[in-house]
């Protein structure tokens, strides 16, 4: 696999207008080559929804909706991989998902494993848990915003064999721009996080300000690019699959090879899913 | 719990004097209050074992040699929680083991589980896996330096209740003081990784600098305390256990009881172990 360029798109939406937070989206993306692009969660529809009711009116169908088909045409214009968050309408359930396509045909409609906050008041928790895609030789894998905070999310796209996992992001904590190098290096694997920008004042839920400062990390803990904390910016970073293929570290160990599963607890102890 | 104090030492020992290093260990510990003592990985023998044979020649039975008697009297003159690393002898195998002693009584032996680099030449992986003891309320787990690297040593700690880790290590990598903050922040544990300083030249083994910095992180990921890059230091933070009770975030997970385990691959895949 040769070496292959990522895109992340850091936009500033507003909330309800998905057209033109589409049009404002493909503008940023304008004259960037890339083989992946990576945009925000729930990037063109806004994130605070106040209620089930208009999570359900925004949601749409994978991958016969707008923001899809729109995700479809840019992939197929540029040969990419292109990754980006929607409300996902599927029967009577409402995921905040994540859209895989490449070349113009839908890949993977990833639904966000752990909801965060008031997510888990608007949206189901996505049961189909994580996978990696392959495209042109290139094995991406993806998960949402606060999936980050759980290694296990992660870990397991390393083990089901990504090479860089892409990360749709409207986050508001203020760790995670901090942790995503730890999270690549520990895993080997690139990390490509998409965040907002912007406030979203939707009464009574509480003004969010998202933080922005997406950014690219490499197999060996280090931040390969970064945008501001605010405003709109497009990120490019190159990454070369191989490296994330050799799991050695110096010293050589290899970091999904020598771990050690029957000594962890961590399926031995309850959990709401236990 | 009350609140309670942690100490890290952080030393310079020389090769094989191990009397003088537990001397001069002693001697930083002069005056320390604490109610959790944490000294480094092999503090008291030294790191760089040139073959078996000598690491076979300085390893001590638990409780019954050298310096887990010395670790006993510490702690019991203190009435603290004192872990330490050490070579232990155990029948046909050598581990490099840390020793969990309180109150003059030895509670657990903890083998490192991950050996990194040339470790795996002269000690036995540890096949007991990660214990979290209780003293006086307090819940110590105990992981040793490499260990950091697999997320699923600090996260089976934390499943199985540990209120800190404390982490005996000889860094030489340039990673783990960055990440110490993130184990914690993502388990809701307080961290204590006390590491040591100098540099071992064992030839032919390459020499080896130790990188110091030993530090105490919290449960929201910030640093509590730290220690310089070179030279002995000892290390004081106070914790609040009740703060590793609670592992809920701003927005209101849980994070622990909100991982979703059925849907994580990592005991699903192959590897030296399965």
């Amino acid at each position: 696999v040769p070496t292959v360029r990522v895109a992340c798109v850091q936009n500033d939406p507003a909330f309800g207008a998905r057209d033109a937070n589409l049009d404002a989206a493909e503008a940023l993306l304008d004259g960037v080559e890339a083989d992946l692009v990576v945009l925000p969660e729930l990037f063109a529809s806004g994130y605070s929804f106040r209620d089930r009711a208009e999570a359900e009116a925004a949601a749409e169908p994978f991958p016969d909706g707008p923001t899809v088909r729109r995700l479809l045409a840019w992939s197929r214009r540029r040969g990419a991989v292109v990754v980006a968050g929607f409300p996902e309408r599927a029967g009577a359930r409402v995921h905040n998902a994540a859209a895989v396509v490449a070349d113009g045909r839908p890949l993977a409609c990833y639904r966000k494993v752990h909801l965060f906050g008031f997510e888990s008041d608007v949206f189901d928790a996505g049961d189909d848990g994580f996978a990696v895609v392959e495209h042109r030789g290139l094995r991406v894998g993806t998960m949402v915003c606060f999936d980050w905070i759980f290694p296990e999310s992660a870990r397991t796209l390393a083990l089901r064999g990504a090479d860089v996992i892409a990360h749709p992001s409207n986050l508001v904590l203020p760790w995670c721009q901090r942790a995503m190098p730890l999270r690549a290096l520990e895993n080997g694997v690139f990390t490509a996080t998409a965040n907002r920008v912007g406030t979203e004042r939707r009464a009574p839920r509480p003004a969010l300000r998202f933080t922005g400062g997406s950014l690219v990390a490499g197999v060996d803990g280090v931040v390969l690019a970064s945008a501001p904390e605010e405003g709109p910016a497009v990120l490019v970073a190159d990454l070369d699959p191989a490296r994330a293929r050799d799991k050695r570290l110096p010293g050589g160990n290899d970091r999904l090879a020598d771990r050690r599963p029957h000594l962890y607890g961590s399926h031995t102890v309850s959990s709401k899913d236990a």
